[in-house]
């Protein structure tokens, strides 16, 4: 299996920063220059870099998607975790960055988030350095 | 050219799971760990991964997305496939996938989805592994 | 530092091409065949590979995605740009393009276009061929 990330979510929907995870994987590969890929392995969950300083902004965008995509909304799909897939499409399920001396090469606001769309729950994250 | 799967897509709105013909390129490619990458070179077409247990949850995503991305709205383009232009940056055209041990690294419930946007058509998607 | 292209916008929301900029950066790598990837490292920005032959299309797309994510709706971040980073999260922030004897891979109607949502500003996007 490929180097993973364990997060724990606490409520249905959340942001939960893992940069600092994601950055000692990156440690730990040895690499110095290439590319950092975190990949969510789930289908209602999802992975995306935005402004870390105010959590306002996660607030802000995991309120709008609820709006966009309401959980009950007619879905056929009847486990009642529609509106967590079709968040996870719109989102994306990875994100790639690229590595230089050891680093993660993030913008100056930028932290890389791990979008729970149907939590509660136990989730993890792959990352392969290459 | 790279290694090419074709899709012939049946409506104008469909996701076609084409898991098992991505799967065969990695097999093809003989690499054993590495990454692979699926890109739709088309502009009012995606890819992305998400449930293929419950056919269900493909259709409640191309329902949402056509009540997000109505047909009809009043347009600038005059092709009259704005919407599938926009429903296709908001999808993305390409995902990636890790590979280890000749085999995609996907969860238990994913599967990679050929998104049509704008069909029905012949279609493609490249398939790189490194 | 990666190498670097200089996006100059000018107004809120744009589009603009920089698929020629980012086949400069492919040519003077001097890689033949691989993978270019195009990262942007802000949280307002994004990047997208869509329709450039007719620019109706992009402007289709930044008016839905404000149809979609209003500027002002009651967000609880105060710089008055929640918008901005919510369509940064639905469109992404990096696109990856097959490289085949130094030139991308496009589909014929595909550009690589730079997306800002909170202009004007001088931008930038990672390049990385490898």
């Amino acid at each position: 299996m490929p180097e993973t990330i364990h997060v724990k979510t606490r409520s249905r929907t959340e942001m939960v920063d893992m940069t600092s995870l994601v950055q000692n994987e990156v440690s730990k590969s040895g690499i110095s220059d290439g590319v950092c890929m975190v990949y969510v392995p789930h289908t209602t969950a999802a992975v995306t870099i935005n402004e870390g300083a105010d959590p306002s902004v996660c607030q802000d965008i995991l309120t709008k998607l609820t709006e966009m995509v309401p959980p009950d909304a007619g879905y056929r799909h009847m486990e009642g975790n529609s509106d967590s897939h079709i968040k996870a499409s719109l989102v994306g399920n990875s994100v790639s960055v690229l590595v230089e001396n050891g680093r993660l090469v993030l913008g100056t606001w930028q932290k890389i988030f791990f979008c729970e769309f149907d939590g509660p729950r136990s989730r993890k994250a792959y990352v392969k350095v290459y």
